[in-house]
């Protein structure tokens, strides 16, 4: 194993050889694909199984609907197709034959309407809730669904950018728009919980700009998490669709009074994304930081054996496991023939928050070396403290959050003129807020000057003689800028 | 709701009915594809997290590789490009561009190399373990992975063959033949528990017949269920692969003195089919029949209220969940406002396992009439006897194992003549147990005549003067025979 690219030097390199060297992920054989190698993949099923315990306790129902879509359900709702419909992979045959010793697709097999892979299931739900919802009685429906989407792209990034990633999507459709729009935010409160108190990620919450808004939304809500670059990554989106999907699939239902009416939707999803927020948030130069309630091992116990081995330690290590173990703590010993520099290394590096150092020493004097990941700070206790491993644990969760906050508001301004925008984002970088018109001119200004984006409009409560930061004229919203993933 | 056709009168009817009353699955709109509702995802997620866990526990780890495959890694291995290569979606562009109200396929994306989307994944799996396998070191290597695959069908029937189906795949690669063949039969050991204890459906281990294998496979293990119309379901397999995926993909380790070796495969999975052998093999007349275990509401609470309704009976019933559900059962009281008959017809048709019915009179009497879905015995006890609740899941659970052995046992045939097995075939159905000589012609020649093939090899334990039932010749193996799904 060799060492990492410093995160200070060269972000970008650190994070694709974090990702090699922690075995998260790798390329996969088509273009911009991606392998979730056991280790990475423990992190999203972890993100995973908690967020669902949350889906579900609010009262959506989890289901599955099919990876494909026909063609002519992408044109159905026209700001969608926009948005959505230029970049997918398009299924156009369904048999092969054997030529000899290679595979040709066989021209009889054309389908008469090519199928799309899903990039996002709004359409392909929607025309499901078209047999479903009939009466008042049929609504609210709260589905979500965890599964692959596809979106074609040619600049790819591990976790962060590939063309094929996992997902949970939500779809909602309910009787009314308050109802609606209350299931969009409640969503929103579900993710910004997610990421504070599972992933020690703080988050800053808003609403998308019209620009930036999901395609077929009426009004999309965002958090935004700010990674260790002071780039803000885009964490996860809730949707209020208002009546698109519903009048493009003609879904209506009959009210109490057995008029008929228009069906409000939601949509909202998170992705495997959240895995590279993850790296981004808490890494530091040497490697991973894995907040403790995420952590696929939360404690890892490195024996350091003399030359003849030592029963003695053996035993001890046994011990301290089993204790451990008791405790519900993810805990694992690493019993490889590697050196114990090499195992602190490559723990380390996978971000395990606890790593217990015992020898010859520990184990005659029942004590135990505790080495933090966060801080790398190293405490010893005796066997008989070993209940203080959860507290410690508790203390790294609270302390990456602690930390990752400190970092968002340490680099996070306020911006009063153009210049001053500018000047930060240009050098110090983070999320700058500012007053804006509301205007999208004003809004790609600010993109085309220095590369910044409104990643949410924080609100529109603002002083009655607030100037937008780019125009001067009249500002109607509190905003963030900043560069972004 | 309407009743039902019944199981003795038109099976096939009555399982598609089943799932459309059950609220269990829908065809999606692309052909051949499955919407799986709520009530059929928790069977199947249920199924799932049990599995897992043993696959987990068994030393296997969870990853993900793409749903891409390119073309040229199908025509790698002979065998498999064969058995596989036929029928799948393949994705030719990644582009749609808008021309006025329709969506049209860019002809300039067109992928230089055509992209398959996975019908299983030996062949991306292995292009990896290529690059993680150098030294004895790195083997064993245990994955599995929970995904969707396509096998594009025209024939489809809902969970039982749909193009795209959701299964988990696992994937292992070791050093020699012992441990590979080991461990495709562990993983057939994991698959007759989940389907004995779990499910409470007996099944028929054994090898398949060269023209049953999978496609690329030495050897193939499988599971042999009966439906309760007699016929074989096969329910989960298990490859021993040998070296073919390993040469075709160019994999080989170093040994500890220092000399290349070739690595052995074996894969094995189970899909949302196993839903429909829950349906098929515990089903009755009046709907599905659902074990404990797997079934996602365990004891539904009836409440007959009197016309003006009753606070006491609420508290009662209110009780009555609190209780059930501090016992860690799954438990709903249906408060809709159908009539207790609808209610009743509604949960049997979906297989709870047992049904409470209070009214004032239970109330007022602190009783509970607790109906089993199983053997429709309806008995009362008191408030304070509800622990004997868990009880009755376990005899449910128990008793719909002994029903499903029974009818297997009851419709196992030996057969010494061919017009005995094709009488048996013919008329009563079910499984017959045979010699066979080992030749595919033999074999052929059962298929034509009566439409039977050979579910599995029970054995080649044979008397020496044993002589195969179709040819008369001397015989190697003893199978079953069945028609089959």
């Amino acid at each position: 194993m060799s060492k990492i690219t410093k995160q200070s030097e060269n972000f970008s390199k650190w994070y694709n050889e974090v990702i090699v060297q922690a075995d998260l992920a790798e390329h996969g054989p088509v273009k911009g694909t991606m392998v979730i190698k056991p280790y990475g993949y423990s992190l999203w099923n972890n993100i995973k199984n908690e967020l669902d315990k949350h889906i579900v306790e609010s009262g959506h129902e989890n289901a599955y609907f099919p990876l494909f879509i026909p063609k002519s359900f992408l044109e159905k709702e026209a700001k969608h197709v926009e948005g959505f419909a230029k970049e997918c992979a398009v299924v156009t045959h369904s048999r092969l034959y054997v030529d000899g010793e290679s595979l040709e697709v066989d021209p009889a097999s054309k389908l008469e309407e090519e199928v799309i892979v899903r990039p996002t299931s709004e359409t392909v739900i929607w025309s499901m809730f078209k047999k479903w919802i009939n009466s008042y009685r049929d609504l609210p429906i709260k589905i979500n669904q965890w599964a692959n989407v596809v979106r074609w792209e040619m600049r790819t990034r591990l976790f962060l950018r590939t063309s094929e990633f996992l997902w949970q999507e939500g779809h909602t459709a309910h009787a009314n728009k308050e109802e609606a729009m209350q299931e969009a935010l409640d969503i929103v409160q579900i993710y910004q919980n997610l990421f504070e108190n599972f992933l020690s990620i703080p988050v800053t919450v808003g609403r998308k700009s019209e620009s930036e808004r999901f395609a077929g939304a009426e009004e999309t809500f965002t958090i935004e998490a700010m990674m260790r670059d002071k780039k803000a990554l885009q964490a996860g989106t809730s949707h209020y669709l208002g009546t698109n999907f519903g009048e493009a699939f003609g879904v209506k239902f009959q009210n109490q009074d057995n008029k008929e009416e228009p069906v409000y939707a939601t949509s909202w999803g998170v992705s495997t994304r959240m895995v590279g927020a993850l790296i981004m948030a808490h890494g530091d130069e040497i490697g991973l930081r894995l907040p403790p309630k995420v952590a696929p091992i939360q404690v890892v116990i490195v024996p350091i054996y003399p030359k003849n081995g030592s029963d003695n330690l053996e035993k001890y290590v046994k011990e301290i496991e089993v204790k451990l173990t008791q405790m519900s703590l993810r805990a694992k010993t690493d019993v490889s023939e590697n050196s114990p520099g090499f195992k602190f290394n490559h723990w380390e590096i996978r971000g395990v928050p606890i790593r217990i150092e015992v020898g010859i020493k520990e184990a005659e004097g029942n004590s135990i070396t505790l080495c933090r990941r966060d801080t790398l700070e190293k405490t010893t206790i005796s066997f008989s403290e070993i209940g203080s491993v959860a507290e410690m644990l508790n203390n790294i969760q609270e302390n990456l959050f602690l930390e990752a906050k400190t970092f968002l508001s340490q680099n996070t301004t306020e911006a009063h003129t153009y210049a001053d925008l500018k000047d930060v984002v240009d050098n110090n970088g983070g999320f700058v807020i500012a007053a804006w018109d509301g205007d999208s001119a004003s809004e790609k200004k600010v993109k085309d000057d220095c590369g910044a984006t409104i990643r949410c409009i924080l609100s529109d409560d603002l002083d009655s003689d607030s100037k937008c930061i780019v125009t001067n004229n009249p500002a109607k919203h509190k905003v963030v800028f900043a560069k972004s993933y």
